[in-house]
């Protein structure tokens, strides 16, 4: 059987767009979840065009939180994806933070690097790793990039390759009601219907605590779209770029609070997902 | 029980931007839908802002099909919609057809009078009645307006007000994917489970044939949401402009030839779809 999640740590993605200057809410719960005595934060943004703009919003942010020390990462190249002190400082952290931007930029250049080795060292060790938009995007074993927003119900429209490899199961979509990308994790749905489709809102996140429990946080809302059931689809039949039918996908629309258990395909409601995390803790 | 459908004539709802003027797919089949030897059309360009612009394309694509009168019908308010000449032509045509622009317009100004009266009556006695994009949407009993595009999975963020109804037990929704609007219809599904969700693409369309069946036509998708089944959500205890949670809400993408009965609540294949209009011809 297929590994529906891999991740012992936790795993935070988040659909971009969070507030980073007032309530802090997301990144407030992303910083609680740091393990005890772990409080300096690493704040990658090799996915971004602009890490310069960027960068400093963490800083100050992370700083507020409480954060010791905020390590700022720009890794821009395979080079340096492979610097001993750029490793050395994902090793101290206890959150490791991946900003937004472009996700085939940061599979490119840590894809197999040592940094990544050591990031997904940290995660098993307990350190909290948390992306936003193509930061969240890349971290299931497969990702998707590029794509057409409108109708990308259409055979071939979605771009698919390797994520970080960070989980397994699903596939996560962020910007996702902003940007009307329903039909994109329905093409995912029908191409494999085995794996869930997780579409983040802006400023919704979801933690995916470890047994693949997820948890919606943040004022927006967290799209699922599970093709487990599906019953029919035309998309093996088709030509490229035709339109792909679809019969019977499940829709839920989670928010802060509410969970779903990836195993069992089972919305959790608030007191639900409580006394799941309680009982696993 | 609520009835599901009431046209006992055809319908045809089109998600808007259906060509007009090269293959005009769709319009065929429309003009197709005419009952034998009543090939006149009347298109009312009521809801459009500029309907010199929109009313010559309708009036060359129904003669290139075979009309032999195409009447352009402005209505541009309610003593118009009261006039003899009007509903005269009305009266004439075997094929009544609205365009686009703004729902609220042609409810605002339609509603109650007797050119609307006189539509219901053509349709009742086999007039087939078909409308783009605003002229789709307010078909049934109940339709939308407005509404923000983006995140409307929020409380009271759809704006619903009667219809012109010419059909009962669904919502119609246009522009659907290449605007994004599935939160719309989650929405209204999450206000009330009853009603059928369909939202139309572009260049796609939906005859809704006598005892409630839906086929697909057009090169986009219709998608259906479909919350009869809806297993919880937290709508009744937000406060307006709060993030609804939605727990199952079944989704479907039809194209052309595939269908749907509303009744049953079941997608048909394109040779259940073909078996199912046979024996009920």
């Amino acid at each position: 059987m297929y590994p529906l999640y891999s991740a012992s740590g936790n795993l935070v993605a988040i659909g971009g767009a969070e507030d980073r200057k007032s309530d802090l809410d997301i990144l407030k719960q992303v910083f609680a979840l740091a393990p005890e005595g772990h409080d300096e934060v690493a704040v990658i943004a090799t996915a971004s065009g602009i890490p310069d703009e960027v960068l400093p919003d963490y800083e100050a942010a992370f700083s507020r939180l409480g954060a010791s020390r905020v390590h700022l990462l720009g890794i821009r190249d395979r080079k340096q994806a492979a610097e001993d002190d750029t490793v050395r400082l994902i090793e101290q952290s206890g959150v490791i933070f991946f900003t937004g931007g472009d996700q085939l930029r940061l599979t490119n250049i840590l894809g197999g690097s040592p940094v990544l080795a050591a990031i997904r060292e940290r995660l098993d060790n307990g350190a909290v790793v948390a992306g936003t938009s193509a930061g969240a995007a890349a971290m299931p074993g497969t990702m998707i990039y590029n794509g057409a927003a409108a109708d990308a119900l259409r055979k071939g429209a979605v771009n698919m390759t390797f994520g970080l490899g960070l989980v397994d199961g699903l596939i996560i979509d962020s910007h996702f009601l902003e940007r009307g990308r329903f039909t994109r994790l329905m093409e995912v749905g029908a191409s494999n219907p085995e794996h869930l489709g997780v579409g983040l809102g802006e400023d919704a996140g979801v933690i995916i605590h470890p047994h693949g429990i997820l948890e919606a946080i943040g004022p927006g809302h967290v799209i699922l779209i599970d093709s487990r059931d599906l019953a029919s689809s035309n998309i093996a039949d088709l030509s490229m770029g035709a339109p792909v039918a679809v019969e019977h996908m499940i829709l839920h629309a989670m928010v802060s609070g509410h969970g779903f258990d990836v195993e069992a395909r089972r919305y959790l409601v608030p007191h639900e997902l409580a006394a799941i995390l309680a009982e696993r803790r």
